[in-house]
């Protein structure tokens, strides 16, 4: 109803809309149109009134709601269903429960300020209120478990299509950093739920440091934290971040679904930072860290290395790149 | 607390054991042993009682109690915790509640009768009450996602093994159908939910066929279906096939977290009847039926068939043997 209302407001450009012209069109009372006005006021919108001419809107907030989200946004599957929120504790959180509980596939749940989001392996991801997009997607797609791992690269190289609509060039860290001079600008945390021969669902947590100046991240980040604003050197708008990156995540899925990954994985190459250089390899489950040169990614999206002794493959872990 | 007063009776061998005693070794009055004794006799224990000479252990249960199947189970992590139900919807769904709960390792859901069973892709899966082994362990293992699929294939070889202890000649469809005459005895499946760079939890649900005459069975599962029973030509003890299974999953996770799965591979492939048939396979992920013969299974427990067009990898899916 209020995005109804809002998109009502918007079609009359900067002209006034009467109260009674939104209330016929809606088929509710003058008072109604009136108590959603009150409402969209409370979160941001600004809209000024007048007894005879009704009501026009002077500004919207940068809120990532899903009335905002939603005008225009051309997607397929995600993004049809937004669940918003100011504060949670977790996005991936509330989207695994949805997920259970049955969400359709391309759910997206939003937050304005997380207050227990993790990074992968439980570290903590800072991010302050309005000025970074923190969201899990839902995705129930009928490929098999066994190519559940390579969304998490899919995931990056949607980040880095949406970057390149703002003119911001990509520079990905393997698996899936998006990386600003060394400096981290976006997290990822894909988790999954699945039986042996069916992905229950995946819900990817995507944290974008959007418009933080390198003085706010606390002492310990600024040297390995970046964002989208001083990358760009300018404020980025939230909402329209965040809608081109549904609608390149909702490109990109579509293709994984019917043809698979060979050319997302290809893209991925396109973009990445790591291959031909030489890499420290922290492997994920308490192997020791060892020194390599990244040599490709593998159809699984793993990394492959050649070691000293040889090639091997690194299916999960951290590396740091050494030259 | 019941544990003991059942271990002490049974320390008595077919003696009586004072009230007193029992009161004493626990510290706590005559009568809350009296009100022990008497929630004992309610789940099915057998204890006589005289005012003078105190309690007798008459009969044990063939219930699956903890008390029961923790007496002398030899295993160092699989079922020190258990979780005990006469009746549940699904013990897979308990399971994963717990181990979201921070369950530990090794944690396992029993129950006597399952609602809402499901077997893998949602099939229904048939149990009366008291006559199978419904159970659920929770795995929370160090290694990485990628080896997860290994579980379902170590499962079989787990109840292979307890079978061997019965004098049961086991034979493993692939993935993990344990068979009798071509029959079903026991149906697995397996849950998991990780990051992609560690397994939160994997949920191993175990239903197997002990007790069950073949006319029981429903007139859709009679040639489908098997059990313990008619393939050892007389009852079989549901407790001490339980803790043979608990013992022999405890080994082979042992192994599995310490070596790797190459020495379970291999003993999948002793006691696998698939392997060098002809089959048909149905892939999970909706495509087409097809004809191969198989060849073997790769490091991944993966499928590895010939078909007329070469040699292809069949990752999850249902495969029926033609000779």
């Amino acid at each position: 109803m209020r995005k109804t209302i809002v998109d009502f407001l918007k079609s009359g450009k900067d002209k006034f809309v009467s109260g009674e012209e939104i209330a016929k069109k809606l088929g509710v009372s003058r008072a109604a149109v009136w108590k959603h006005i009150q409402e969209l006021r409370k979160t941001g919108y600004k809209i000024s009134s007048s007894e005879h001419n009704g009501y026009q809107l002077q500004e919207v907030p940068d809120l990532l709601m899903p009335a905002e989200i939603q005008t225009e946004l051309k997607t397929e599957i995600i993004g049809k269903n937004i669940s918003y929120h100011i504060t949670t504790d977790s996005t991936n959180r509330i989207a695994k429960e949805l997920a259970g509980d049955g969400a359709a596939d391309g759910t997206v749940v939003i937050s304005e300020e997380q207050t227990g989001g993790k990074g992968r392996l439980g570290r903590s991801f800072f991010s302050p209120k309005y000025k970074s997009i923190l969201m899990s997607i839902i995705l129930k797609p009928k490929f098999l478990p066994h190519d559940a791992p390579k969304c998490t690269l899919m995931t990056a190289v949607a980040v880095a299509n949406a970057m390149i609509r703002f003119n911001l060039k990509p520079a990905i860290k393997w698996p899936n950093d998006l990386l600003f001079n060394g400096r981290k600008i976006v997290g990822i945390l894909t988790e999954i739920s699945a039986e042996m021969s069916r992905i229950n669902y995946i819900v990817i947590g995507i944290g974008i440091n959007v418009n933080i100046d390198r003085e706010e991240f606390p002492d310990d980040l600024q040297d390995i934290a970046a964002s989208l604003s001083e990358m760009k050197g300018e404020t980025v708008s939230r909402i329209d971040f965040l809608k081109a990156l549904l609608e390149e995540f909702d490109k990109i899925y579509i293709e994984a679904c019917h043809n698979g990954f060979d050319n997302i994985l290809n893209q991925w190459r396109k973009y990445n930072i790591t291959l031909g250089k030489k890499i420290r390899v922290l492997p994920a489950g308490g192997d020791e860290e060892f020194a390599a040169v990244a040599e490709d990614i593998d159809s699984e999206g793993a990394l492959i290395v050649r070691t000293e002794k040889g090639r091997e493959k690194v299916y999960a872990g951290d590396v740091s790149i050494r030259g």
